[in-house]
């Protein structure tokens, strides 16, 4: 059994508490050994850091610290749900960056997320991906990040 | 043979015309037991309701309207195709939300179509969800939703 | 074995270079019959072309020719790791159009791209969509379109 938890130890990280979905949705949904996983915001044991967008309030720099906490939140939320089964490999993530007209560093910012998939997971964090631009985000987000992972 | 129509008007709804499609694409596709359905706008009949943006021209409830009339398109399409098939659960939607900078309430607004969904089918509702803020959808429509469901 | 490179070619079209991915992410990734191919812009050959908004930099008209390089993008990726297996159908795409508010030809100009899958595929090109307006698009792209396909 794959310890996610373990795992993200050895990279010298913590594994958030999973958000819970706030209304008629699931964080987390399986069909055949596909698993989706609702878009995660950079909330922290229960408190939304890095608020405001790319751009005008944020850098790029904490657009990759929000892309981060985004990425151990879909950890955190596989790890809940993963019991016997063994992760295989990441299919997708979505990116969406709260930002400005003028930003163009969305690829860096999501580079948060990939790299730390890739530093915990290595071959098994491969992934396609998106991502753009918003006007706004839940709750004034600055990072929303959907995944579809693989099981064994 | 599970009668969406049905369902939906006892709820006290009613099911709209299914929008036709106005492009070389198609409003579903299924593959294996997947249902995709492009993403669809608050078209009622033909007319499209509740134009603009949330947080400037429209409120949070108008908002949660536009989310739960792209919520009876989906089943209208879904309607369409089913035939003989029947839904097992509903896998993801897809929120994209027309939005100015300073709204915050993605989420509530919707909310109109997963509350929607779980009054109609309960259970069978169950879906992973994304939704942020665009700068503006396809003909000034506040809401688009598109789906993957699940047929047994 | 279905020759992508020259059913463009047959349609009077050049399929560009494939986009190398900027990060530790794959351009392409498939799971049992699926391919899912990461977000591509307008880079032809290695220049980013059109770049800017709809309704403020570039007309719809340029942001179909945009949508087409997208596509073209897409096919590029596909053929590259399609060796023996063939393409059976589209499923989806998803457009994201760098746009500012007042735009509302979203449709027409993804349909650069489903036009362009069209002519080329006929019936194979049968895919759902989703497309939607962005403050802004990585490298200042006007368009990004993603795409899941599905394999014989």
């Amino acid at each position: 059994m794959m310890n996610i938890e373990k795992l993200v130890k050895d990279n010298g990280l913590t594994l958030p508490q999973a958000p819970e979905p706030v209304g008629n949705y699931l964080a987390t949904l399986s069909t055949g050994n596909l698993l989706f996983i609702s878009g995660q915001i950079p909330i922290w044991n229960g408190e939304l850091l890095y608020k405001g967008s790319l751009g005008k309030e944020l850098t790029t720099e904490q657009g990759q610290s929000a892309a981060q906490i985004c990425a151990l939140n879909l950890l955190s939320q596989i790890e809940k749900v993963l019991g016997q089964r063994k992760l295989k490999t990441f299919i997708k993530i979505e990116g969406y960056i709260n930002a400005c007209e003028s930003f163009t560093d969305h690829a860096e910012v999501l580079n948060g997320a990939s790299d730390l998939l890739f530093n915990i997971f290595g071959d098994k964090s491969a992934h396609t991906r998106t991502v753009v631009g918003c006007t706004s985000l839940p709750l004034n987000a600055s990072v929303e990040i959907s995944a579809i992972v693989e099981l064994e």
